[in-house]
C-alpha cells in the first residue's frame, strides 16, 4: 500500500503485535475439521455482556451458523458473550441436523466461558454439505477452556483461515485514542467471491449502545465488504461481527457516532482490502475508482462489472494494458454509460490516460505495464455523466486461481 | 457429442465438405491484419439479392461495423448480398473515423461484387481500440476479386476465426431436403462470453421473407446464443446475421414457419455449443439443465448463474463433484429458489443424485467424477418451483484460460 491518496491503512502487520479491543480474550487450538493439523478453532470473548450487531450474507442459501448468528442478534443484541468459530467445514447446506449442530456448538461455547447460549455467536467456513464433527469440537472446547489452547490475538486470527495465505487484521483508535477498534477476517476467494466464504470478527471497547452500533456496522460494511462483493453475490456464510465491550469507558453518543463510524469503515475498509489482495492465486490488488457517475449505486455497478470480468483480471495479471475489455465492462454494467463520454487512467499520482472521450489515446505502453504490475493497480475510469463515485477493489487472475480451485475437496 | 437425448448434431465435423446453402459464394484470404499470416478476410455473398435478419450486441459500447450493420438491415433488409468480414482487428472503439473505416469496407466489398454499399453487411472481430489498416483491407478485397483466394465455405469459415481452437459449422435440412440451412459461428472467450466476440453467418436457401427470417432468427437466438450469453453481458462486435437466397425455390410460409424456425434453432443451438465447446482453455462442453422453474426466465437465470461461477467451473475442470458451489450459484442468482426443494444430479440416462431436496446423498465420489470427466459433462438442478426448464451451456475453467488472457494483445 505505497498510496499517497488513501488513507493510512488501518492494516496490522504483525500478528504478534495484534491485540483485540479491551475486554476481550481470545483462544485458539487445533481440534482436528482440518486434516491439516492447523488451528480450526477460534473464541474471542468478554466476560461482561456486550454490545452486539452482524451483517449476513444475502445468499438464498444461507448456513446454519447464519441462522444461528440471527437468532442470537435477536435475542441479545446487548448482552452478546462472544463469537466461538470454527474453519475446516461450513456446516452449510447441512439441513435440520446442520441447526442442531450449530446450536449444540452455540451451547457448548457458552458454557465454556459461562454464558447462555442465546448470548453467543458461532461462525463456521470451510467445505459444504458435510457436517460437523461435533466430537472433535467438542473436545476442542474442552481444550479451549482447560487452557491447553493458545491465547493470543493472533492465534485467534489464524484459526478463522482456510485458503488464506495470510490473517488478515485490523485497527482503528477512536475517542482520541481513549478507545480502539481491532478486528480480523478470513476470505480468499475470487474477488467478487461467488462464494468463497467471507467472515470478519470485530471488537471494540468503546460504549455503544446496539441500534448505534447495527447503524455504523451496516454503514461501513456498505463502503467496505460490499466494495469487494457484489450485492446477492455472496456466498452461504458470510458473516461480518461486531462486538463492543465498553471496557475503555469511552461512550459513542450522537455527536460521536461519526467518527465511531468513519473508523469502523476504516479497519473495515482495511480488512476488505486485505481480502481481496489475499484473492486466490493473486499477485496484486486492483483498485477501481470509478468517477463522473450519475450516482453512487452507477460508479459502483459499473466497478463492479469491471472488476467482475475475467478478462480484465487476467489482463492485469498480464500487465497488459488491455482497456477495450475494461471499457467493454462498463458497457455491459447495466449502467447506460456513454461510450464516447469516458475517460480512463492507470496509476495514481501522476496517472497515464489511456481513453479520452470514448476514443483511444496514443500512450507508452511499457509505462502503462509499469503501471498495472504496481500493488494496488489502480484504474479509474470517469463516466462523464455526473459527479457520483465509488472504489471497487478486486485482484488480478492468475493460473493459480484455477489449481487452488479445481481440487478444493477433492 | 454422445448424448442420447440432445438431438441429432446439426454440427459439420468436415471443413472440406461443408457447403454453403444454395446461392451463395465464399472467398477467404490472409491480407495481413494477422500479424500470424492466417487468413483474415472473408466474404460470402449471392448473385442476387437475399433477405436478411440479424441479432446484434446490447452492449452499450458498440463497434462500428455493428452500425453499419443496422443501416445495412434498415435500408435493405429483403435485398442483402452478403457479408464482408476480418478478423485480427474488432474495429471497435475507433470513434467517427472507424465508422468511416466499416462505411469504406462495406463499399469495397460492395463494388467487388457489383452491390449497392447498403446491400452489404460487414463484421470485423479482434483487438479492440485499434484502427482498421484500410490499405491492407483494401488490397485483400482485391485479391478475393481478383480470384487469388480460397474459395471453399470451410476457408470462409477460417477466415472469421481468433482464438478459437477450431471452426465452427453447423447445418440442417428442411422443406423435407428441398432445402438446406448452413453456417459457420467464431467464439472461444470464456463462455458467458465477457466480451469475447461471437459471430455468425447464417445462409439459407430457402424462399423467405425479410419480417418472417427476423422472427425466426430471434427465436432462434434465443435457444441458442443467448443459453450461452447472459443478456447485456455481450461484447461491443457480437452479431448473427443471416442470410436466404431462396435459391432452393423452397418457399417459407405460414404453414412451413414453425419447421423453418425449428431447424434454424437446430444450427444456432450446435454453433452455441461448438463456442462453448471451444471456451478459452476449455477441456468440455458443460450442460446444465434447469428443470422445475417457476418461469423459464427463472430458470434461465439460474443456470445463467451456475454456469457464470469461476468456482463451479473450476471445479468441474478438476472433475470435483462440489456441489455446493453449484448450490451457492443458485443461491446467490437472484431468483427466490427455496433451498430445501432443490434437488441435484450429474450425468444422463442414468444420472447420479448428489441433492435431496436441498440435503446432500451419500453418493460415489469416483463416479460422479468420473461423470464430471464427460463431454459434455450433465449438471441438472431441479428447483422443485414448477415447471418450466432452460438449458445453458459454458464449459469448465482451465488455467489456460489464464494463459490466453493474460497476453492476447502483448
Amino acid at each position: 500500500m505505497s498510496s499517497t491518496s488513501r488513507p493510512a491503512e488501518a492494516q496490522v502487520h504483525d500478528l504478534a503485535t495484534f491485540a483485540l479491543a479491551d475486554g476481550f480474550h481470545a483462544a485458539a487450538t487445533a481440534c482436528g475439521l482440518k486434516p491439516s493439523g492447523r488451528l480450526d478453532l477460534g473464541f474471542v470473548w468478554s466476560d461482561t455482556p456486550c454490545s452486539a450487531a452482524g451483517v449476513f450474507t444475502t445468499n438464498r442459501v444461507q448456513a446454519a451458523p447464519v441462522h444461528v448468528c440471527r437468532e442470537t442478534l435477536s435475542a441479545a443484541a446487548g448482552r452478546v458473550r462472544g463469537v466461538l468459530y470454527n474453519s475446516g467445514c461450513a456446516n452449510a447446506v447441512t439441513g435440520e441436523r446442520g441447526l442442531g449442530d450449530a446450536r449444540r456448538m452455540r451451547a457448548l461455547g457458552a458454557t465454556a466461558i459461562g454464558a447462555k447460549p442465546e448470548e453467543l455467536f458461532v461462525l463456521s467456513t470451510g467445505v459444504i454439505g458435510k457436517f460437523l464433527d461435533m466430537e472433535k469440537l467438542s473436545r476442542g472446547v474442552e481444550a479451549l477452556r482447560a487452557g491447553a489452547a493458545l491465547h493470543t490475538a493472533g492465534d485467534a486470527a489464524r484459526a478463522i483461515l482456510t485458503t488464506d495465505t495470510r490473517p488478515k487484521l485490523a485497527e482503528a483508535s477512536i475517542a482520541g485514542g481513549h478507545a480502539r477498534i481491532a478486528g480480523f477476517a478470513k476470505g480468499a476467494g475470487m474477488i467478487h467471491p461467488n462464494m468463497a466464504t467471507m467472515l470478519a470478527v470485530i471488537t471494540t471497547d468503546a460504549r455503544i449502545e446496539p441500534a448505534r452500533l447495527d447503524r455504523g456496522l451496516r454503514a461501513a460494511v456498505e463502503r467496505s465488504f460490499n466494495r469487494i462483493s457484489v450485492d446477492g453475490d455472496m456466498s452461504t456464510n458470510d458473516t461480518v461481527l461486531v462486538l463492543a465491550s465498553g471496557a475503555s469507558g469511552a461512550a459513542v453518543d450522537d455527536a460521536g457516532e461519526p467518527a465511531f463510524t468513519a473508523a469502523l469503515t476504516e479497519a473495515c475498509g482495511s480488512l476488505a482490502r486485505q481480502i481481496a489482495r489475499d484473492g486466490e492465486g493473486a499477485t496484486r490488488l486492483v483498485e477501481l475508482r470509478v468517477t463522473g457517475g450519475a450516482s453512487e449505486r452507477q460508479a459502483h455497478r459499473v466497478g463492479d462489472a469491471i472488476a467482475c470480468s475475467p478478462l480484465v483480471k487476467t489482463a492485469i495479471h498480464g500487465n497488459d494494458p488491455n482497456w477495450g475489455r475494461i471499457l467493454a465492462a462498463a458497457g455491459y454494467s447495466g449502467e447506460p454509460i456513454e461510450p464516447d463520454r469516458v475517460r480512463l487512467w492507470l496509476g495514481e499520482g501522476d496517472p497515464l490516460q489511456l481513453l479520452d472521450r470514448g476514443l483511444p489515446l496514443g500512450f507508452d505502453e511499457a509505462r502503462a505495464s509499469a503501471l498495472l504490475r504496481q500493488d494496488p493497480a489502480v484504474v479509474h475510469m470517469d463516466l462523464g455523466l455526473g459527479s457520483a463515485s465509488a472504489v471497487v477493489w478486486t485482484c488480478d487472475l492468475s493460473a493459480d486461481y484455477v489449481r487452488i480451485n479445481a481440487d478444493y475437496t477433492t
